[in-house]
């Protein structure tokens, strides 16, 4: 018998029908002896629907009064489901985030998890009951409704998982576990039975959506066992096997499963990205952060940072931020910043891919990024931007090529071979 | 400079132009110099789809979880008219029940209010806030979610009024006052500028559907001015003139205004109800109890209930019930209880109607009574019961002379005549 948390995401609660299979999943775990805390979304479209229904109102909505709006969607489906379950005949009972309590910062629309009074939770466990609660909400210490950003429900699951200290966190969604890569693209894809949390958190911020950045981290940051696994398999599957089934998230100190891991787990990538590039600035301290504050300042995400050795005192430096914010980051260069640190030009380029490979194995193996740049170059795609960390190489390539360059690494690294 | 709460209903707030509409004329009152408490309802429907989701998941809902997802409804409006108020550039801040906190008793869906903790409240209006408080909601003394039960909003509304002292409460609604008679019947039916709260509790009960009658006790119990008045007037009507528009429920110990009162003040009908009458049951202590105890087990509610003086050692005893508890009602009758007393019969009807006079002047008028009775004779309507308190009059009388009943009513004591 163990102490389980259970996510599950808008599309796996989507319908009465889901939420019914949801109750039938949870109910089949439970018989099996285990204690389970289960955290749904808001049922798919809901919290998109509230968000519109407050920009009708307000175009640039007040954070407070939007979290007070958005969080009506995960409250809505923990009744739902709680009575969903009470109806299979399993004792459940429904939290909110301030019910748990979840506190805060006071961050609304993005706020940050301080702690968790889990002594209600084991309370109602210990009393048999199947605990729901709410995702993505929680309270800050004035008693000010708060929610984590889109995702949140993730990062809700993993945290209570760390604080009840859960054998496992199961993240239950529309795939069946963590891709060699997207298999929409290379159909010889495999999943991947485990993955390190170094990876998993190289794979997310290199545009896998399989789960949020934020989750990760906290599993990282607590060391919490969690497992990606599909809500679309039949909900009575022996609980034996759906134990084994998706991709366990783990941590590299057991060397039994970083001893079997390939150089390379996997190929991400992203096209949701913008390049620019400040060409011609004075190579001294200060220049970046002139260059990056004012974007900052305008709440403007830089996701890659370049910048090479300078040659006569000058140098360029390129940064890819999100799609949607180029326009507005071209704006405040060429405006202010230009202007101030007398750079030649500003360019940039929505057409762009951000192709990563990623895994804990490159850091003992030489000559990854040689072989990644040759299979690259060997089909005659041009690489625009090189970015390292110790597990994970990222280019950026013209847009046109994105596919092609992964299936080509995909098939590099062998990536669909056991 | 004076507190004002004021409560819009589900009709007021059931889009977002009429959100907008409820804050402009917020605003109007605040721009005024008064210090405003602003308590809206779920938008129209949204109850109501709400509990047809809980339904599909369990016919019979789990309280507890009800009221978990029905309180969700009020939760999305406070925030949208908060924003609505900030966009207008008005300082407003939006109170969940258990953000002020309403603390109620734990009988979900039903609960009733314990006490009201104003403080916060009082400091945002010190700091120049609209406050804006979801209806309906509270929280009992574990943390849980309670509803106050349908029409809930208005008893939240008057309570917050009380617990704050407020100058008055207006209850802001789709008819613009109390009237003598429902005016879709008696086209000459006349808005009364003041009615006692008195008066109002026997229109309530009598079958007015201006106001929930709890509400009505509550503003009683705490003597709060309350005024029903119209969401449907230009927002931007001056404030000088929808001070003094609606209908003001008062108290009695003003001399000024009950002596201006006429006889009767209103004419109120029920149509919903069914009457039966248990025949020749034997007349000593205890059958009263034996007839209706288990009437109340099954949670029927019971209205006008009348026995007249036995003969002979037997009497019959005769009440009214909702006509929807009807069946259920005659079923439990005709089986445990009749057996139980040994009564000959038990019959009912559901073609009934219940017509009521009510006024504050009955008290020191005679004959109204005899009026009443000889105005329906005239007509050629039989009475069948008949059930009067100090200052309302009830027969019951068949259903298809209920119009006929109140115009004839309405014109015998002159209501439509200032």
């Amino acid at each position: 018998m163990a102490l389980i948390v259970q996510k599950f995401g808008g599309t796996s609660v989507g319908s009465i029908e889901r939420i019914k299979n949801v109750a039938r999943r949870v109910a089949k775990w439970k018989a099996a002896g285990h204690d389970l805390v289960v955290v749904p979304s808001a049922m798919a479209g809901e919290t998109n629907r509230l968000i519109a229904l407050a920009r009708e109102i307000q175009p640039q909505p007040d954070a407070r009064e939007l979290d007070v709006i958005a969080t009506t969607g995960e409250q809505v489906t923990i009744g739902l489901l709680a009575m969903a379950l009470l109806d299979l005949g399993v004792k459940a009972r429904s939290y909110t985030g301030w019910q748990v309590k979840l506190l805060t910062d006071s961050a609304h629309t993005r706020a940050r998890i301080v702690s968790i009074d889990e002594k209600a939770i084991r309370d109602d466990l210990a009393a048999g009951n199947v605990v729901v609660v709410a995702g993505f909400q929680g309270v800050d210490a004035k008693g000010n409704i708060t929610t984590l950003g889109r995702g949140g429900s993730d990062t809700s699951a993993v945290a209570l998982a760390a604080a009840l200290n859960a054998h496992e966190c199961h993240i239950f969604t529309d795939v069946d576990g963590v891709y060699t890569t997207d298999p929409r693209i290379v159909p010889e894809a495999r999943r991947l039975k485990t993955i390190t949390f170094e990876e998993m958190l190289e794979m997310a911020g290199a545009g896998s959506k399989v789960l949020q950045i934020r989750s990760v981290e906290f599993a990282g940051k607590y060391k919490v066992p969690t497992r990606v696994l599909s809500s679309l398999t039949d909900p009575m599957l022996p609980v034996a096997d759906e134990a084994r089934s998706g991709t366990l998230i783990t941590f590299e100190e057991d060397p039994h499963i970083t001893m079997e891991k390939p150089v390379i787990s996997g190929v991400a990538f992203a096209r949701d990205e913008a390049k620019i590039t400040v060409h011609d600035v004075p190579d001294r301290p200060g220049v970046a952060y002139a260059i990056l504050g004012p974007i900052a300042d305008a709440n403007i995400d830089v996701d890659v940072i370049v910048q090479n050795v300078g040659v006569d005192g000058m140098t360029d430096l390129s940064f890819t931020v999100h799609r949607n914010d180029y326009a507005r980051a071209m704006k405040i260069l060429k405006g202010q910043v230009q202007s101030h640190i007398k750079c030649r030009d500003v360019t940039g380029d929505e057409h762009i891919a951000k192709i990563s490979i990623v895994g804990m194995g490159m850091r003992s193996h030489a000559g990854i990024a040689a072989q990644m740049f040759r299979s690259l170059a060997e089909e005659g795609i041009n690489i625009q931007m090189i970015s390292t960390s110790e597990i994970k190489i990222t280019v950026v390539i013209e847009e046109k090529y994105t596919e092609l360059a992964v299936r080509v690494l995909h098939k590099a690294f062998e990536l669909d071979q056991e």
